[in-house]
């Protein structure tokens, strides 16, 4: 049979679009993957900007409206780097146009966006993965073989904060994230979207939640110079869950956190013995393994750098740091085998939609100021 | 003027009624403290079990009666070490005999009993505190030396949480800290007091909560054997509050986080700076200093083990540690030199009834599923 | 003026190989480098093998004998990413044809080598570089900028360990790093040619030391099962040195630290200050500054993702990590940009020559057991 | 039978006599000892710095003669907390009165005195010990435990810093420990004789050693501001050592590590596993089992406050740590059991000449520039 080839469509040209870019470029290097991988065509609004993009990362062809795109009959695969405003338009378009999508996270606006971008990539049935791409670095991934494995026993706490400083300066501006209509929500949607997916898919789906939202800077300067304007987003957003399995939880996302850069963390309890991971030190997962002998127990650091760990074979030796792209690396490793595979590849936009309707809960949780079921 | 000299009783021959008793010993020892003390006499109930406590920590006298011991005209300072249940008893009676009292947290049963004591102390105008003892350890009373100096500007973040394991297993049995009738609550009242107490001193006042309480495991065998008996308090208990002044924050207590022995840990983020301490670490403090130039910014490790720190000039050079304990010898300096000159020694009853206020706030807002303000 | 391109021809397909491939691949992307890079050729003595590791790096074209590589007229720069025994002759080759040349450490078998290797670059005046890729990773690169600033002040010590493993089994066979006549030396070569190039980059030139070496595990399997064979290089290797000015070190190097994969760390003492680096936490950066004020002191944790640090701006926001692989792909922009602008790029062989020179001293005072001055 | 005294005698209130008194205090409060303990006299030069010292610590009488204390015959024990040139006069004196001895360390000032010392000991069969009081940390006696019961199986390396900085400024004066004819030697006799003690009872005899001493300041101002004296001890000292078992052992102790306090921290590497001690977080000790599962591995934390492990059952609930001053404090509760049972109390007079041997033996290597066999 012949080798399957994947064209892959980008849209998005910054922060993500060059994240995304370089697991394209990468992953067939490092992978011995299914398919061949072709940099298709890259779209951004600014064609000199779009042009200097793809000559950087090899991408053949620029665009500079989406719909042409995804339009193109020589794209397999659209790729969705965008601001969050756009991941609904774009993500039923491709799935309309027989294209397999990967979206960026969170996956919509709220659970009303997501549920019809469920609809559409399910109606045609294409391959669809939400970016919640910290499932896939090595120890996150090993996090979830323990936990699948038993490792943990009977779960009884999710505890996550993810924790950033970007924004404390009230000097700051008034950029697309911390405006509603570009980004839905601010901290909330952006941080706790990782933390709900990392739950949901660790610990099980989650059956009522009490939130709280707080802007501690209401009004900032406009990015142009123009005077100020209202910040529209939360700077921070923290909520109580429970689980529907029993166990009990506590989110916190915020920009407000000094001298927290990306300061993911979180650690699960269970009866057999509990896990912490940190973003910034993202080689390691410390695992305390209650079934230890009496006076040898401690949380051990396991560096998961060792070929017995997930996806660490692609990369180097025992001990030798992988890096944050790495997850997107994984990703794309993922998604391309899982289309000649014909197999999901998680998280689908329809656990993308689990996510959405949880951040959606805890907004209105934070609004009435009573516990909200899902 | 003649020296003084402060004869203390103390109620409780435990966990705790040892930690005080080593206090009392040691902190002559370490401090040139303004009076004398002499460990007069012990109550507990069983005579043999309370005479050789007595014999083994230095105590002149022994009682088997609280009533006694309060009776006893020798006796200055009255330091309640007993379960929950009788705090309030005691410290109205030795208020009313008035003597000085120090009370092992939390304060009361609930804020009705607390309120109770707080005017008997007042109307006697004893010297009253309540042991929330890691007020003193040096890392934290530094933390607090640097909020109150405005090292960390205005502040937006407390985030505490007190995570222990001690009775994960289902085999743990019913004893009395498990049981409402003498703890009041478990987790709750046992280890969030302790973070409240932090987050009121360190932040200021809370407005407003939102809480929940879980117990894992409803029914465990009793202590004697007879059977198994149900659990009438929490097993974890977690809140969000919005302070007065502004700030955010999160607050958790459990006794199932499997692989935590005493992991208390807290987080302060401000404008200028952030804190981070955790009890396990004790002689640490973490501080991040915004104000530090671009590219030499990072969380620094304080060892609060200088003379330039609090406490520390009584103990041994710098780097070498102190432990748990000298959190309570620090306590009784600061108890015995505040009743010769006469002032306040925090945390008073009057901090304690606002600690318990918000511990039965949370209870409350947990049952009615609902932000309660305070 | 036209653009130029840099053809790079490569020798070695194994760990290095991978590693230098990626950093071919990768540093145009990253970074905005003064030429193009061209992934010309590759060499491995098994074609077919050579075949696979060039169409899944995207090398053009594939030689099995490295005289044919070094031969091309369309080869610009020759990456040496063979067996230690390999790099003499395949260097001298390269400058006499006047290729630029990257050669991996440690530079040669040993100093007489590397001397000779130093007398054709210079005689070619092409530019040529020792990979000691850790003096680019970003903590390690704003660690030089620190002394160089003063930061540290007068330095006093370079205290540096490189710990592994992988050997520790009596059972692991004798593959050729345990071999003299294919790797000069063991772990010394291997390990401590890293801490060498970086003490004599960070503290200065060293005088005079005095070694140790040892050879836990004589005698082992060889690897196509024929029996067992001589070790013939050390397993660890410890020396103690005098710094021409006035600090002192200590150096050791083992791959029998059980539980150690890669455990290099470093740490300098100066009146102003100290760091500290570990390879494990790679993004990290320890300093204490010891101009902080009274009861502030402590080592803070610089994580060096930000923008003020080297090379970082190439890659993400501040507090996302980077891995091991990035260390290569910064030595390849500085190479490529060096080879436009003419100008060295370090370490130079002079510098490996001078890595080489203390490494030979050391296992003479070995051998002596005396101290040697270089 | 009836119960015994032990009536004790200390020389020296400063640092260490505190240490001393303090461990006396507490000792009996703690521990169920076997013998009561009477603080019956101290001796200071200053008689009315010596009458307050007796006056806070509880020591019923008080000299200004060691040789009067040491004639007294109502003591039974003779603690030696003086600068080291009088450890042997007294000791012997001491011994030759019948009296128990514990003597603060390094033993003496060489192995010479040291020799002396247990001959004396030995001839008078009085109870000896050298007060190496970190090896009673529950931790590092963890470690004993561990390595006895072949945890870490064969033994490859010891690696120990012990660095310090309380003299690294150019300012601090002259004080005793920098004098030879008072100290002995300076970072050396003071730090490395705790690193030495530690590897000869964990890894075994040393078999020869290469050493380097290094004064950085040669001159510093008198402590009475009479102009300046010069420096007669090392700063710093290192030393490379092999062990008649096989191993092999790094060394380094500095008063010049700026930021380092109390930075005392060890590594043994083994066949089976490996652990790491830091002094600054006494209360931890890093475990790797070897034969762990795979990917499973990793350093653990071991709390070291586990009633399984060594002296915490006196103390405290799990996750409460203890200070530097405990391990006095279990030092005297092995020294009046053992007085007491007659047996020896490690580490004893033997013991710590063989410690000064290596001492001496470094500094002979040091001082001839080779490799010196013990």
């Amino acid at each position: 049979m012949a080798r399957k080839t994947i064209n892959v469509g980008l849209v998005g040209t910054k922060f993500m679009g060059r994240a995304h870019s370089n697991a394209y470029v990468s992953a067939p290097k490092f992978f011995g993957l299914k398919a061949d991988v072709v940099l298709k065509a890259v779209c951004g609004r600014d064609r000199d900007a779009a042009k200097a993009f793809a000559a950087q990362w090899g991408w053949e062809r620029v665009e500079t409206d989406w719909q042409a795109l995804v339009a193109r009959d020589d794209v397999d695969l659209v790729d969705i780097s965008t601001p969050n405003n756009l991941h609904k338009p774009i993500a039923v378009a491709a799935a309309k146009a027989g294209k397999h999508v990967v979206c960026e996270k969170p996956l919509a606006m709220n659970a009303t966006e997501a549920q019809e971008m469920v609809e559409a990539v399910e109606a045609a049935g294409v391959v669809n993965t939400v970016c919640h791409n910290y499932r896939r670095l090595p120890a996150v991934a090993l996090a979830k073989q323990m936990i699948d494995a038993g490792e943990l026993g009977e779960l009884y706490h999710f505890r996550g904060v993810y924790l950033q400083d970007w924004i404390a300066s009230k000097e700051f501006p008034l950029v697309w994230r911390l405006r509603e209509e570009l980004a839905g929500s601010g901290a909330h949607g952006d941080l706790n979207a990782h933390l709900i997916d990392l739950a949901l898919w660790l610990v099980g789906p989650i059956a009522e939640v009490a939130g709280m939202m707080k802007t501690f800077v209401p009004e900032r300067p406009m990015p142009d110079g123009t005077g100020t304007g209202k910040v529209t987003v939360d700077d921070a957003a923290a909520f109580l869950a429970r689980f529907e399995g029993g166990a009990v939880g506590t989110f916190e996302a915020t920009r407000f956190a000094v001298g927290r850069k990306n300061g993911q963390r979180f650690e699960i309890n269970g009866s057999r013995g509990s896990i912490v991971f940190e973003l910034e030190r993202l080689n390691e997962l410390g695992f305390y393994d209650n079934t230890d002998p009496a006076g040898r127990h401690g949380f051990r650091l396991i560096h998961a750098t060792d070929p017995a760990h997930p996806y660490v074979g692609a990369y180097w030796p025992p001990g030798h740091n992988v890096g944050y792209e790495h997850s997107f690396i994984n990703t794309v490793a993922d998604v391309v085998n899982g289309i000649v595979d014909g197999t999901d590849v998680h998280p689908t936009f329809a656990d993308g939609l689990a996510t959405q309707t949880v951040l959606d809960t805890v907004e209105r949780s934070a609004a009435s100021g009573r516990w909200v079921a899902l």
